[in-house]
């Protein structure tokens, strides 16, 4: 079973393995993190609540979310007022298994639907969880794609709930498969996907990148990808980075009936930690579900039923769209500034004139000449003149084989404020 | 009866003294005042317009109203066509005395009901008013209360209207009641309230701070609030000063269905002044029924049951809160500004994780260590968040404790440009 | 008949002088002109189609669209299938005759209704082409009226349609008037009338100008202004120069209910050419029908039907207020900036008090002294006021005999950004 620690995260990552070559790294228990201690492994068997006649009442047999994670090892019998304290049901959603923690606390406990609560019976019970945390090392994995630019953007996906399919196994998923999209094309930024435990897998890998923190130009933490909702961006905290206006247009682009753009909280997932005041990197969140907002948020009700493979599918195209938005978001100077440059004598031009519409590329090709100063990158362009980015990436192409155009730098390294 | 100068403002300015310990300054007539001159004193008896038969047919005795205020003395006895000139009233509305005023010119005149000046009859008409103007001081109350800090908020009011209750017998009250609260605290800020004749009043009082200005970071007219309308919040010419977000942020907490925000206009009250180019002081207004949109302004009907003491109490209220607010919009520095701080170990977190609310303290904490990167104000913080300013106070106190978080400087010593 | 070069464009600006004293100006044939070349001139005599009978079907004498302007000669006898290429029609608006041009290839044409190409018959056909492309000049108009500034707005408006009236006619009509207009006067600035083919002439006046180019704060490409649309003015490309600002007021002020302003776009006329990178001069357009958006453009029926004299009075007066108003943009500097200035004293303010409405005129100088701190243009303070410009420059002007308010530049001297 999943945990922060534990051989449940190695396994977990080594089958991402399968899938992307990266690389599985582990933290000593014990060793600083920031203002955290990296926690000791939970190595789980089983956990169960069992009547007088030892019938299994609850079981992580039937499902791990049965037990509180990060339990401590209880074996024992307890009164039904003994054992309350340690229940947790959802009463309005009798059905549903909810899913809770207590990494960072001695306590133990069980979850389990409302309904098996209301018979579990008067008790005594027989309660057994088969745990222990033991020092060992936090395990995140990771994978760098170098790109033409040493510019980065990170990807981070979290990977310590168990069993539930949306948040985060979507996530998990998608990670792994677009790192592996980007490993097979030689981007223009570099890449890194980093899949870590929940606030202390990001708390440790910013720990350990502290020194010399890569050049980070943008950011996305990625999860619940699997479910149908629209798409979620959630923006930097300022709002203005160059992520979160590339990632308007590409859902402006892909999905524009589908989409919302949130403004930044500090509530949420690994974004927290990665804009906090010391860090300030640009990272926003992308998601469609969005957590807390639907009913089988934390619940055994986040399972294979909720995400489905279509949904995926458009996940991953749309990550494989910001990626191809993000290679060719690049600034370029026009070198034929004054006036229009005769595009007819280079065959960019209907040669019949004063036609009512000049034609979209036509359009592309007047659009990036009167806007390429050496300051206005494509993005912006694609946002002004409604063109979409690949439609202007194509004609920058042909003006740039014409000399008319030169590229000066990537989007990116004037982080827009 | 109260007007500009004179004994009325005088015994005005005594009454508040019981209120708060306000110091009553005195400039003597014919002294200099920026482009103006300091008027004479104007003292009055009684004026009167009776018939042949002697029957007095307009009386101050009646309403203070019906002499224009710092007319010149008369007696004698007019014809009707020579006293029409003389007379005014609102045909609309008939049952209002309007409220006059001729200090710059040697005029005199009487206001009266519509009604009274269509029976007046034919004359001719004995007329006398007793009055003089007569070299004297003119005088403004005015209360400092030292804060930890010395910047300083001015709060102004006139104190010119004879016998109007909304404009302007509330905003004395009010002043001098929210002085005597802000003395009984010891403010962040400092807080100046200055109880001055309208226009010249206010001209007198930059006139002898023109030297050294006060370190003024805002500013508050206030007057008409006793009335039951929405509260208004006039800005400053910029409307961008740190002055502008409070009052925005404290309406919007306060009464957030019952105020509106105006744009400034160099019409209205002593904000004309202390805006003028040569000062450029942040100063707006805080009204409830705005001069010369209701039509009790400036006649007889706004009297004391055009204003209630329910009413009142709101506007103190909403007052005292300005107050708060202001005493607590600090700018903080994040002590562990590297991703979150562990805020379980500490207390201030919940044991058990994975719930799908995080509850309104541990929201606020997030706020605050997200965004305290030593330039944000608690109010931006606030207006950003959605969390009213106190409860992000409270939350930041907590962290003080916890030194997690330090304060670096008064929101307003950075004015918002 | 009017083409990019040639005798119908030398004939038609000598006509303009008529109204205005133009200079024309010719470039000679072959000439470089930033990335292109001066053209030859297109000397044109008559096009016709007959059938086997000599009858002619199309016949350049009914309308100088039927021949593809700047068409090469032709003079031989073509089946049905060989001249298909070379005939333009509507197929959905089938009794107009479009409009089309090919300047810059060797190629020749015919444009004609829907409806004669349906009827035309199945040749073969005789087809002759009158026409020959010789070294010459390039003719543009211009006129220069030195106010009494040197900064200069430009007005530019192209000629080179043959018979539309609309798009081109009353563009060189209303520019022509509007110059002589401005001669009569002598406006504060500088104003600059460029009468250009389109595209090619431009791009000529440009070159010609391109090493010490005219100081033009604000530029108008005028077309289509003489139907009764609603007017539109295409903004500069970032949006936020001064004559973004003055056309949106002078359009808020005279048509309020009438006009739209228009993002910028580099496809349309002129403007594309002055704000190329290169230049980028604060160029927008102000017509009335926008082209390709009414179904007059570009075809037969853009004839003396579509347009109104009426309309082209209206245009014309709405150009004669840009000119008063950008005469009378001026920054002033307050001179008595500390407190209001008494304004009774000097007879600029009602000598009796405490009237509900101060006037339209005590509002203009209140918004004047308060606003007047040598960096607002009076447009700013139109804007923000509502009250007409012409309303303050009137009061200003009083403000300054009364030595109260001094100018201190042209609001074009800040361009705004």
């Amino acid at each position: 079973m999943r945990s922060i620690t534990g051989p449940g995260v190695r396994q977990s990552l080594e089958i991402l393995q399968s899938i992307t070559p990266l690389t599985i790294h582990g933290v000593e228990s014990g060793s600083e993190a920031l203002d955290w201690t990296v926690p000791d492994e939970w190595h789980f068997t089983q956990a169960w609540i069992a009547d007088r006649q030892g019938n299994r009442l609850v079981d992580t047999a039937h499902s791990t979310l049965h037990v509180v994670n990060f339990s401590v090892a209880v074996d024992g019998v307890f009164t039904a007022h003994e054992l309350a304290p340690h229940l947790h049901a959802l009463p309005e959603q009798p059905d549903s298994i909810p899913y809770r923690t207590t990494y960072y606390a001695d306590n133990w406990g069980f979850c389990l639907t409302q309904r098996t609560l209301d018979n579990l019976g008067d008790g005594p019970f027989q309660v057994r969880i088969e745990a222990q945390r033991v020092p060992g090392v936090l395990n995140y994995g990771e994978i760098h794609v170098a790109g033409k630019r040493p510019q980065e953007i990170l990807v981070s996906t979290h990977i310590c709930h168990p069993q539930l399919a949306n948040d985060n196994l979507s996530g998990m998923v998608l990670a792994a498969a677009l790192a592996e999209s980007v490993r097979q094309t030689q981007p223009e930024l570099s890449w890194r996907f980093v899949f870590v435990p929940g606030t202390i897998g990001a708390i440790t890998w910013l720990a350990q990148h502290k020194a010399t923190l890569p050049p980070i130009v943008g950011g996305l933490v990625i999860t619940g990808l699997g479910d149908s909702s629209p798409f979620h961006w959630k923006k930097t905290p300022g709002g203005q980075e160059w992520i979160d206006h590339l990632m308007s247009l590409v859902l402006a682009e892909a999905v524009p009936e589908h989409h919302t753009i949130l403004p930044f909280s500090p509530y949420g997932y690994d974004e927290r930690q990665y804009t906090s005041p010391g860090f300030k990197l640009p990272v926003g969140r992308l998601s469609r579900a969005v957590h807390g907002t639907f009913a089988q948020y934390h619940t055994s009700e986040d399972n294979l039923d909720f995400v489905n493979a279509e949904s995926i599918d458009q996940s991953l195209a749309l990550l494989e769209r910001v990626v191809a938005s993000a290679n060719c978001d690049t600034v370029y100077q026009n070198l034929s500034p004054y006036g229009e440059p005769q595009l007819g004598k280079r065959g960019l031009y209907s040669a019949l004139g004063a036609n009512v519409d000049p034609g979209r590329l036509q359009m592309s090709l007047l659009w990036l000449l009167n806007q390429s100063d050496g300051n206005t990158p494509l993005s912006c362009i694609a946002a002004q003149s409604g063109i979409p980015l690949s439609e202007l990436h194509t004609a920058a192409g042909m003006l740039v084989d014409k000399h008319l155009l030169q590229p000066v730098r990537h989007a990116s390294e004037n982080r827009i404020s």
